[in-house]
């Protein structure tokens, strides 16, 4: 005999697939949705279907939309020769939420990555070098992360631009806001020490 | 103009109503969605309103079922004697999971609250009453809350059964296993001293 009957397992399932969630959050959240209103759920399941269906990457920059260009990419008040190359979509929002950048993105959906055998062919990089070339003073901030694949990638795009006039630069490493000195780890304290900003002279 | 597009925002929506989510982990699930297969996605989400259409009170107990007769008071293996009284049909998933609770169970659905103008005839103690009375040497358990309405909702349950030949009993108060005596709250140590267990004499 089953402790939940078939419909609850069943909803259980589903929300231990999604991120953070574990058994005891999983079972709370299916005897949740057992109190939300029958219309609201019939709408919320069609969300799930819509979402998956509807949302693909926009043609020009790779971020997430349901049009066939993102509204980024389509606003015209934002400085389009200023490109952030970022990893996946999800950076996108992460940035947007920051609130101050006004220029667009380059999503290249992966890093070059030879061990998990990911070329150059396998991420949105051509894309960029011809979306770069079509623009007047281009500035490319690369927003990517500090791993061996990341460095790798840097590389690659600071090499394929190469004396083409191109401003390229990266993120600063260092400390996060509001972080205990002694709690941060080598790496990050040994960068924002060499990343040092003088403040007076 | 809106940081994710609409069926994203949808999907957010959805997941902070489920309890113990906030902003930050309905956006992480929500984007999680994105990458799980579409055929599984078309399964869950008909699950989500089948759990809602299907599951229904039990005829006889008040326990969540998809048949008319829930799995456990059709179980003949069971103590039908025995019941467990408690206040909804979570707290049936929480026994059975303890796993040596071999009685039934009644969910009353809710506790006699004259502030919240929940009285008698609002929960399911007439019916309790009326299997009770058809029961040889019945008893009960009363697994309330030591709230002001699980009280007042045990003193009730009492006096019903009064010189009818019913054991009843309630749950112990006490220690959680494996708490620590320093940072328990007062009532809970005064009941503990109050319900103490002699081990010696």
């Amino acid at each position: 005999m089953k402790l939940y009957p078939q419909e609850l397992e069943q909803l259980i399932e589903f929300f231990k697939k999604l991120p953070g969630i574990g058994e005891k959050s999983a079972e709370r959240m299916a005897l949740s949705v057992l109190e939300l209103d029958e219309d609201y759920l019939q709408i919320s399941a069609s969300n799930l279907i819509e979402a998956k269906k509807r949302l693909h990457p926009c043609c020009i920059c790779g971020n997430l939309t349901n049009q066939e260009v993102c509204d980024i990419c389509a606003n015209e008040n934002r400085d389009h020769s200023l490109i952030c190359v970022i990893e996946d979509y999800k950076s996108v929002f992460a940035f947007e939420k920051a609130g101050n950048y006004r220029g667009v993105y380059h999503v290249l959906n992966g890093l070059i990555s030879p061990i998990d055998d990911v070329g150059i062919e396998d991420i949105n990089l051509s894309s960029l070098i011809k979306r770069v070339e079509s623009l007047e003073n281009p500035e490319l901030i690369l927003a990517l992360k500090s791993s061996i694949e990341g460095e790798t990638t840097i590389l690659y795009i600071k090499k394929a631009f190469e004396k083409k006039n191109v401003k390229i630069s990266r993120l600063s490493y260092g400390l996060p806001m509001g972080a205990e000195i002694e709690y941060l780890d080598m790496a990050t304290l040994f960068k924002a020490l060499e990343d040092r900003k003088i403040i007076s002279e």
